[in-house]
């Protein structure tokens, strides 16, 4: 049936990894073992965790001040067999991470299925490949842009946002996630109004951009809510996942044939402390895509809201890592990007990737569609091996772009 | 309609939390506010977040060291217009608490809900009062105990543990959390056996005792499975809500007609950080309530799995508190209790909690039968102002119970 194996990042200040090892793998699962009788040994063996590793990590300052004593740090591996829990994510959460997330100074930063509890979960419907093949776009990064400012709006100011970013020539435009279902601009509308825009533009222009409308409200009426969109025309699904539920994900990529662009709102609550909780390759990487997450958005290693490069690099690796049973989702590194930082970008998360900006493109001197192209020009000038600086010459919106915001930011790499 | 006030415990080394909050207030709702023309002002007013107050704190030293340097800290208030969400938990936590839970050291500490906001979260079904009366049992608290180490076991183990548990004469016995659907102890094979053996019991003796069944698998069959258990004639629903998610507690408690007991499972991944995430009081104690769980389950401040006791008081006066709108739910401090703890879990949770334990039950000299007489004896003494040495000289399983496990913890008050 396979297993689960967990990693963790625990720490003890005698530095007795064996033992708290051993207390995980037993208390997780079967309770107690040197004191059972051989019988029950015999009958409960296969339901045993089992300690697959344990490293002894170098000293953290850090960790060390902040608790306020020298303090031993180790990752350790414990495997639990598929046969003690049902091949869900809640079940697989809370027998890896359920009593043990309350248990003191304890880190869940990896997971790794075994065998057929691979095939339980689905992962993306439509993947990197899909989606390219949907915008007809291959061999360069994705671009993306977010509506902004549209709380207490009319469609008509979205409609106008819409266009806007469109001509610009983004792949995708993302809702705010804020942007709930309201008596303004209600999901239908903005989903029949998406498809009046887009086509306009892709027959004025021959560039066609997929919309992502946000999936809210109540979880028992997610699929119903989420099918009705499909049948409507919709492009794709953005969802709050971690105000969810991973398994909530799951579902809907189960029963609906959209793409899901998987939002990390929510998610710092359980990723930011380097103590507690689960690590952002984790759940934002593998996690969203196990589930079916198309798209995964998370913090860029850039700008005001964001997290330590290595950690954004894990995710992507997580996104688009070949695994035999999965598609792999587009990485969104996202928050403070402006057209200077494409370069960067690319070379931190590559060609299968979108760039994605909110503020980068409606800030831009222009409006959104000058935003949007600037973008692009950026992508242009990667794609063939061009500065920036010297592109910009010859491509205003660029070079507006880059006076505003300047190039890369300093100390970014 | 009114509006989510949210509590944030903030930290900022200049201490300049005034445009902090605003910062909030605004980019959390309407964007900007100042460089926007007075008619777009005042469209969007009543979408405008406001700060509502600003509480400098005091240093702490242990937040200095975790930063490496002084660092200002602050309590500060903002208020989120309803008009802004949909009256549903993943609104309103993707609001309050969506990209700002990737924002630095800011944890979500409490949330207050105004106005006809309040209509649209149910509460507990049947509450502190309703249990009580299901039970018959008032004017002193319950005790409850835990199925231990059932992973690999059949039907007639678990037939044993809840006879023996029942006839110890806890009032509420609760799967493990970490049994799932399995083949050896099916989910409706375990409520027709609870029937048979609580009802033989309950003729035997004439005490009732309720049964919480573990209510897992996958989101969208759960509505499906619980209505079945209930017409199985199930008495109470485990639910691991953290691994779930808080909506997903709420549609049950609406559509099924059985208690539930939200167990603490995940949870710990976002309370555990002092810097990020989301309060105990405020997850476990009020979101819980609202939400609709019955009974919270929650880490006592005593024992090995612990948390810090005035968090412990907090869920519990959360869960209890007067609220026009909502049923009180049972507080549950569990893990590391034994016999000797009752009195300082009568005096810090009160009459209206229950005393639970897995270990203290079960690893009675005389069993799990002899655990839950030696509980109940313990809180007669409490009841009749007795101290638990004497009154164990009288009753032999509290005597053997304090004999193995010892009085209060030495400074556990």
């Amino acid at each position: 049936m396979g297993e689960v194996i967990a990693a963790y990042l625990v720490h003890d200040a005698k530095g007795n990894f064996e033992k708290k090892a051993e207390g995980i793998a037993l208390g997780l699962t079967v309770g107690t073992w040197t004191d059972m009788p051989v019988l029950e040994q015999e009958q409960l063996r296969k339901h045993k965790g089992r300690v697959v590793s344990i490293e002894a990590l170098e000293d953290s300052e850090k960790t060390n001040l902040y608790f306020g004593k020298k303090m031993g740090r180790a990752l350790i591996k414990i495997a639990y067999p598929a046969l003690n829990f049902s091949s869900d994510f809640p079940a697989v959460l809370t027998t890896i991470f359920g009593k043990l997330s309350l248990d003191g100074e304890i880190k869940l930063v990896d997971l790794e299925l075994k065998g057929e509890l691979r095939t339980a979960f689905p992962g993306p419907r439509f993947g990197i490949d899909g989606i390219r093949g949907q915008l007809d776009v291959y061999n360069r990064p994705l671009v993306m842009s977010i509506f902004k400012g549209v709380l207490g709006r009319n469609l008509e100011f979205l409609e106008h946002q819409l266009k806007e970013q469109a001509l610009g020539g983004v792949d995708v435009i993302k809702d705010d996630e804020i942007l709930f279902d309201n008596p303004l601009t209600p999901f239908d509308e903005r989903i029949k109004l998406s498809r009046k825009i887009l086509k306009a533009v892709y027959e004025e222009t021959g560039h066609r951009t997929l919309y992502a409308v946000n999936l809210s409200g109540r979880t028992f009426d997610l699929l119903e809510k989420a099918k009705r969109a499909a049948e409507a025309g919709a492009d794709a699904l953005l969802f709050n996942v971690h105000s969810y539920g991973l398994d909530v994900l799951q579902g809907l990529r189960e029963h609906v044939d959209l793409p899901i662009m998987a939002h990390p709102a929510f998610s710092g609550g359980l990723t930011a402390s380097s103590f507690y909780g689960v690590s952002n390759a984790l759940l934002l990487g593998k996690l969203v895509r196990y589930a079916g997450a198309d798209f995964s958005l998370f913090p860029s290693p850039y700008g005001n809201v964001a997290i330590p490069r290595e950690e954004a690099l894990a995710i992507g690796e997580n996104l688009t890592g070949h695994e035999t049973e999965w598609k792999t989702s587009f990485p969104v590194p996202s928050a403070g990007i402006h057209p200077g930082m494409v370069p960067d970008l690319v070379a931190d998360f590559g060609m299968e990737s979108i760039i994605n900006a909110g503020g980068g493109v409606h800030g831009h001197p222009d409006g959104a569609r000058g935003g949007g192209k600037a973008f692009r020009q950026a992508v242009d000038a990667v794609l063939q091996g061009r500065d920036l600086e010297s592109y910009a010459r010859e491509h205003s919106e660029l070079e507006k772009a880059l006076q505003l915001w300047g190039g890369a930011p300093s100390g970014s790499k």
